[in-house]
């Protein structure tokens, strides 16, 4: 069955699940950020069926998010790499990655930390107004509708 | 069919995924957020039907990220808050709404922007690490996985 396409929807959270919302798609995206490209690699590590990760890589491939890249010239061999597109999706796998340590974890505490290349300290991203610099935090943002014509949309 | 969970796996994103990576999850924890609460009005705005809206909010409250509130005495009624785990997910539609602003909106630009409520301008939230203050940029960050054990699991 077709699912149902959010990429008509007037809300930039609808149209990226359009494109990344699919079971098993941003842990391949995850995969291939922590250097798991090839194939059978992401094969083995995801425990995906063969059909899945080749249906889920062509839909990445077709949104932008991944290329195919040619790593070897005799024979031809390919792995998949991230566009600058799907460089950009790495906050909402932070964002995942904190929610999930936050309330997931259990007793045995969060599987895994980032290490910000730049300071070399183990890092948890905090997420700041770009305007005042704050800090943010839950009900410290409005949503504010653009236009009209946006609203009608929305409320459709 | 029943899914492959991800709640096993020794990755956050993972189990993460595994509470609110279901198809229209995440849209309808958005709409809670924006204060669209009542089964009905949720039903309307997102166009769903009302079957697998009811199999959402389900999970949603199983999950401990909405919470069934009677917000009318008699008759009772009722509608979904969320709770401080489902409101702990602002960063993840932040992000969502982030990628899809910059990489999804087309001509038309963003169809909406974002207030920040302690200081009223338009914002862009920013991520920064938590050590050095310096906002971070995909490509900065190094996943460091805890334990051998943890190693172990997820490669296997």
């Amino acid at each position: 069955m077709k699912r149902t396409s959010f990429a008509d929807m007037p809300c930039s959270v609808a149209r990226s699940l359009d494109c990344v919302g699919e079971w098993w798609s941003l842990l391949i995206v995850r995969d291939v950020f922590n250097g798991v490209r090839r194939f059978d690699d992401l094969l083995s590590h995801l425990g995906i069926s063969r059909n899945v990760l080749t249906d889920r890589l062509k839909s990445l491939v077709d949104n932008g998010i991944l290329k195919r890249h040619r790593y070897q010239e005799r024979p031809a061999r390919y792995d998949y790499r991230l566009t600058e597109k799907g460089m950009d999706l790495w906050p909402v796998l932070v964002s995942f990655m904190g929610w999930g340590d936050k309330w997931l974890a259990g007793e045995e505490g969060p599987p895994g930390t980032l290490v910000h290349r730049h300071c070399n300290a183990t890092t948890t991203p905090i997420m700041i107004c770009s305007a005042c610099g704050e800090p943010l935090g839950a009900g410290h943002l409005r949503l504010h509708v653009r236009s009209a014509a946006h609203t009608a949309a929305a409320k459709g």
